[in-house]
């Protein structure tokens, strides 16, 4: 039984990206045009952020929990952070302890020189490779992914850090994209299926990695391509060459991306973000009409292009039926519970001048956990709408993604444990769909889902994992929540 | 001639709102509720929040510089906050220096007891006024305004707060909602003219007087009605009454409050803010049409009500043509000039994918100064735009506003030295247009301006200042910066 | 009966002088000189400091709560207090609440000009004042007795600064020493009792008026002569003129300063400090010996020149028996019950091998509550001294202070309710004198007491109060503690 | 040739001792007991503190930067240290960058388990194992010599903690005392030579392992004995035993604790402090006598116990003729020029009454670089003193220390460049005589030193090193400053 379940007003009940790379060498200011691509990417992770930048002598690092504009806006940071290549990293945090010394990037002294990374994404057996490092006599400071990257190259017997990182990769499983800055280079690797996104673009004469190209209009680069599965990118003084690790796989590209993580002005994969939602919205229109409707009301803000393309589509007018209050920040850290009884108010209000006595069709993204879809329906309805259709743009979330994305468990989807007709009843509709999984697929330009070998990676609308959870599977580590890896160690900073 | 001027990437260039009011009497969290309703209140000011509470034996206070979350929503401070009455304010600034000692609401020890006081507006004879004062001896201590009406209430020999502040208010002239509370009463108080907006609400036993019926919505209140140009409301335990203390006047609401300070989901003296937004885009779209428009896209946020009347009107597609990065806070406070120089891109980015080879028509609310404009539309020529068509929901910006708006100086106004030909180059579209002062007055439901009587202050437009100007007109104090009354006294802060 | 108070061991059961004040005229680095000279006097008041310049066109202040070194050491804050005149305040806080409104220096806009004054002391006839003056229509910002001072210049009909200062001073009733700036000169003035100390010094060209001769040694500053009682002394540009405002009355100088309140390095009414207290200590060898005595061990760190006084006059070695950690601060804000219980030792530790086995002196200035005393005490004991006798360097205390001096209520003072024997018993010694009052004013001169008309004011310990108590006989306003004059207003201020 | 450098007023030109450690085992308040025990040990350390707990099941950690009351008196943060077992450390920094990840105590998480360690000293082949460690795959993730060892642990083929540690003590060259806790025990263990104090208490059934007696004061401990050269002691529940690591060596305790670093009131090596200190006065006026002195002036506070003894012994009586400020905290950090040049005064002020027209002897324990030497002098003469003679409780310090003290480098010890008839023209005394060598060995209880095999490590003096200086020798590493060993990672931390 579904009940009222006493959420936090501040939890959008979406599924969250959990970080935004980005990397740059050959520019006189490159911690300053990371610091901005890093505010682009800001959506990507909002809890800490990070920049590493190196000046041919010395490493610089900066870290800070909180958005990139409190932590590097100061010209003092900036300044410190000298040198010609930087790498930046925002984090939302899927694994290891929400404390700076898990922010990444990573830097470590390897016996060649010094070597910083930053990742977006999620290893798979990092518990499992972790353990036996530690058997071995690696030393730990972090409970982060990365670490254990390094600490692998740190133990390879091979004698650059091209072939150390390399070696590396073949050692580990997951889904993820890196940018890594030597005393020599940048480096860029995507893993074998591409779930991650990762793209180069170029600035004069310098080079840039980064997870989405809106980090590239922000400096005013030039999008050069996407990086391919599997592929390592190496960029130094003579230029840019690939290097192929691995052995080729099928590429499976997050489709979440197009539904929901990514910013509606970046191209992913040849392909523009807001142009797919707006074609999302219009196949619903076709799969799930509402034939009398008045007014189509996107849920502000992520969805807003499908409405438009619902609206487009259907012919039934676009109207801002529901306000967001841009100020709600993360600071209402400590709400009364009076505060939190009055939920989602903090954040949307309805327009009631286009609600009253209207047959609305509300257009969503996705229901997670179905807490504040139900409370957004409760102030629709207190408006005075007189039907609700709720259209949202992505199959039923039935299964948790272990690819870099916060989902919650399992358990805990509303879509894993109940059918769309009890959703329906929780939420309080009138009618309720979901766009086909091949709809979704028509959506992004295919003709449908390849059963066989999928176009994308679609685990949490299907279940089909293309990556081997190995921590997982066996039971140490990290399954969803974080790895308790040795003994705990509770770090407390001096507020 | 107008040149490149290098201006601050986050001075959006519009008019700023400079304060939001919001007091409760009768209920048991009214501090609480009034945390709210400044929240619901923060477009209208976020330079410094405050709240004054009143339980029957004491007053309580806390003020901050910053956004009203970041203040109030920690439980302990709500806490401190006791009583049944309170008041708050959201300040922006435009009289007085920037510090904690100016921010309201200002309190007094009156010989009749304590009294808390916060407004919204500007009095246009607060300088002369606080001459007069010094010199019989009172003691000012902040630079506000406010601090004007709580002396001229301290000296006067009435014997009830009521009577007091009704000397008080037949002694200021301007543009003025106040709210204010005593030991025994919240009292709330419209200049003759309504210029400024004041409602009443209503939630249980409670009342509620605020600037806007979005601070009503967030916590359930139903709205009553709006306070009349100059009515002085009284509420205590016994009731709700009003108090006449002004030969009455014509009333002359801002029209600028419809234009763009309003949240588009309030009320404003009974017409959705919403609704005459669109209008406005409505009115525009038949007054000045671009007949091959391939998209309608506004500069957000401010724009997109607008831009979705004119769509609607023209039948010409409503598209997001530019991205706003929602991440942009108050904190770049010390850019570099790497990122001064990338300008409108941390706010804004161009969406290629329905800019590239498009008849564009842009839809904003204003053009102040005219840098941002200029930036903007560059932004959208370098995605491709094959022509530019600017639409703007107001009339020319030709005059200062000296009631409670922060304005730059008339001659800073680039409507008041530029015909709209020259801004039309200066900006670097293929067309310009305002909104006509006449088809305004439609859009928001009259038939057109009475010039004998208007019917809405609109002096930015027209130059009609229905307030008499005393300050600005001897020349002391205020004009339109900060007066210098007295030697100048600089306080610093600790940080 | 006594019993065992479980006290804070950060409360050193001592009196405390409130106020330390600063003031110079015709110095290019008046801030910087204000700042060193409140340092010199930290140990007159460690809660606040504050500072206001003048630098002929505009005052400048800077007020933070904490030590002078924590406020005042960064470049950046002395640069902003410009001019050639200031003056500066250090607080302990006597009356009015403990927050940065009521931190002194007080600045008020008068129709002459601005005024800042600083004062050492305390009114004893504020609350009367504040009363009247607030039902005339006088607005107060803060509860500290300075703001009745500047209220009632405001209100006065004289026209210039000089003769408006002293129709204030002819009205207030108080024990005080105080420091002014204006547009034009730096003035002092000192009550007509001298309870309270000011002097004069002289750097080059500039003049100084200062609470103790060791803030002009710190700036290499020349002593001139203590300012007379009732003594107003007004310098400016033409150089130092004496006004007397004042009929004359009878010195009576606190004999504390001498005990207690002053550093040992400074000089004060033509005496050093130092000496008097090892002129104390010797009255005291010769009125209470200890025949069989090992060692004479000072409580530290005040009572280390007695001890000196005492070990020099009766050949008993002076050792450090008890070694002060001079780390403790005043950070241990939030004890945790543990460090509670450990009490005393936080900040003291028995020397055992020179108290192991001997017959102990114990020198120490006073006992206030006698909470200290006896953990002292104890800790002695536990080291192994054979026997422990306590000499006092002060008579009894037996009555408040309501001259500027921090003391507990009457009731709260041991010797008001416990006869010596009484207390010798609480504090577990095997003897325990007094210096008498006669001895004590041998040691700083006199033959004895004039008891018809006392040299000095020693209410302290007689109960003989040179200044009418007008609010405490009145029963009204702060009595001991604060006034809650008016409706309270409590304050908080972010954190 | 010696000239008037420039110099910080608050370097107070003295040795620093870097490090004090606490430990205990079964407390149920272990945390609690640790801060008391480093507030105590504050002397030995001001930079940082930082504390780890073990409650059964997960470790705690706090660090920051700054005094252990303002770190750790708050109760939240002792509240989270849970536990029966801590380990503290006060930290003063000799190698390694000061920031909060070089805090300690560090902690790893090894095969084993978690493993805590704190070490007051230095290793003097810190660098050489780094290279080789960092050559196998080992990341460090600080600057800390402490690293070191946990890093040969993690290696270490042994299968419990204690041969793990015996095994990388055994690699380990250098001068150290350590605490370490794990999941077990509580571990201590000296350095073969001693040189480095740890000593043993009890409390109740719990053990505790300190730097300095007086540690064991605070909390009421009773002192059990020193810890042996080279004894590893290890406390669990069963109680404690001993463990020999190495082959014997001869003691050589560090001389210097007995002349500066220990506090008065510690014993060390079964002798009291405070009374070595006042021997060392005693032969000093024996040996360098003034024959017409009136007066034994000691520079505060470190002279004080000798000048007592040298009072004593000469009969030259004793007096506080300098005044020290104590409120002179660490926070003068960006000092005005102003106060820059007016240097000592912060500090310290001249008691004119005990020095004008005297025969000064002032007593100090050492002369490091000079420069607050002479500046003391000049106040005492500008005083009047009609002669002044300096008394140094040490034999000159010529020689640098590698053993965990701060010192200068050799070249800029005074006493290594110049005579003491040179250094007295210098500082401008009219005398200036050092403690001999034997002179310094018969105050602490030796006949004379022993210059075969010297019972004391004194290299400062003499420069005979007991331990040998590997990293030095090699050139790599440490030598004095810090190492830079691989590239350098340059961390800003957000303020």
């Amino acid at each position: 039984m579904i009940d009222d379940l006493s959420t936090n007003p501040f939890d959008d009940d979406k599924l969250h990206e959990e970080c935004g790379v980005f990397g740059i060498f050959g520019h006189p200011e490159s911690a300053a045009m990371t610091a901005l691509g890093l505010h682009a990417l800001q959506h990507r992770g909002q809890e800490a952020a990070g920049i590493v930048s190196w000046d041919g002598t010395d490493f610089y690092t900066h870290k800070a929990m909180g958005l990139v504009d409190a932590t590097f806006s100061k010209e003092k940071v900036i300044e410190r952070l000298k040198g010609h290549a930087a790498i930046g990293h925002n984090r939302y945090s899927t694994t290891g302890e929400a404390s700076l010394r898990n922010v990444q990037p990573i830097y470590a002294d390897l016996a060649l020189g010094g070597f910083a990374v930053a990742h977006n994404g999620n290893l798979t057996n990092a518990a499992a490779i972790r353990e036996e490092l530690v058997n071995k006599g690696s030393l730990f400071q972090s409970s982060s992914d990365t670490e254990v990257i390094v600490h692998l190259m740190a133990v390879s017997l091979k004698e650059n850090a091209i072939d150390k990182l390399a070696a590396a990769a073949n050692e580990i499983i997951g889904a993820y994209s890196l940018v890594a800055v030597t005393s020599d280079m940048l480096i860029g690797l995507r893993d074998p299926y591409g779930i991650r996104p990762l793209c180069l673009g170029k600035l004069g004469g310098s080079y840039i990695l980064t997870s989405e190209t809106c980090a590239l209009d922000i400096i005013g680069a030039e999008f050069v391509r996407d990086i391919e599965p599997g592929e390592m990118v190496v960029i130094d003084k003579k230029g840019m060459r690939t290097v192929w690790p691995f052995k080729t796989k099928h590429k499976r590209f997050c489709i979440f991306e197009y539904v929901y993580f990514a910013r509606p002005d970046s191209f992913m994969e040849g392909r523009s973000v807001y142009e797919m939602r707006k074609n999302i919205g219009a196949v619903l229109a076709r799969e799930a009409p509402v034939p009398n409707a008045d007014v189509v009301v996107p849920v502000p803000d992520s969805g807003t292009p499908s409405a438009i393309g619902f609206s487009q589509a259907s012919g039934v007018p676009f109207e801002l039926g529901i306000i967001r209050n841009h100020y709600v920040g993360r600071t209402f850290i400590e709400p009364t519970q009076q505060i939190r009884n009055l939920g989602v108010k903090l954040k949307h209000n309805a327009n009631k001048r286009y609600l009253k006595d209207k047959v609305v069709v509300l257009v969503d993204d996705s229901i997670v956990r179905g807490t504040t879809s139900r409370k957004i329906v409760d102030m629709v309805r207190a408006a005075g709408a007189k039907e609700v259709h709720m259209r949202i743009s992505s199959p039923p979330t039935a299964h948790s993604c272990f690819y870099g994305i916060d989902t919650p468990e399992t358990a805990e989807l509303m879509a894993h444990t109940h059918s769309v007709e009890e959703i329906r009843k929780h939420i309080g509709v009138d009618s309720l769909s979901y766009i086909s999984i091949d709809g979704l697929y028509q959506a992004v330009g295919e003709s449908k889902r390849n059963n066989d070998t999928p176009q994308y990676c679609d685990a949490c609308f299907t279940g089909d994992y293309p990556v081997e959870l190995v921590d997982k599977i066996a039971g140490c580590g990290s399954d969803k929540k974080k790895a308790t890896m040795g003994a705990k160690m509770l770090v407390s900073i001096d507020d």
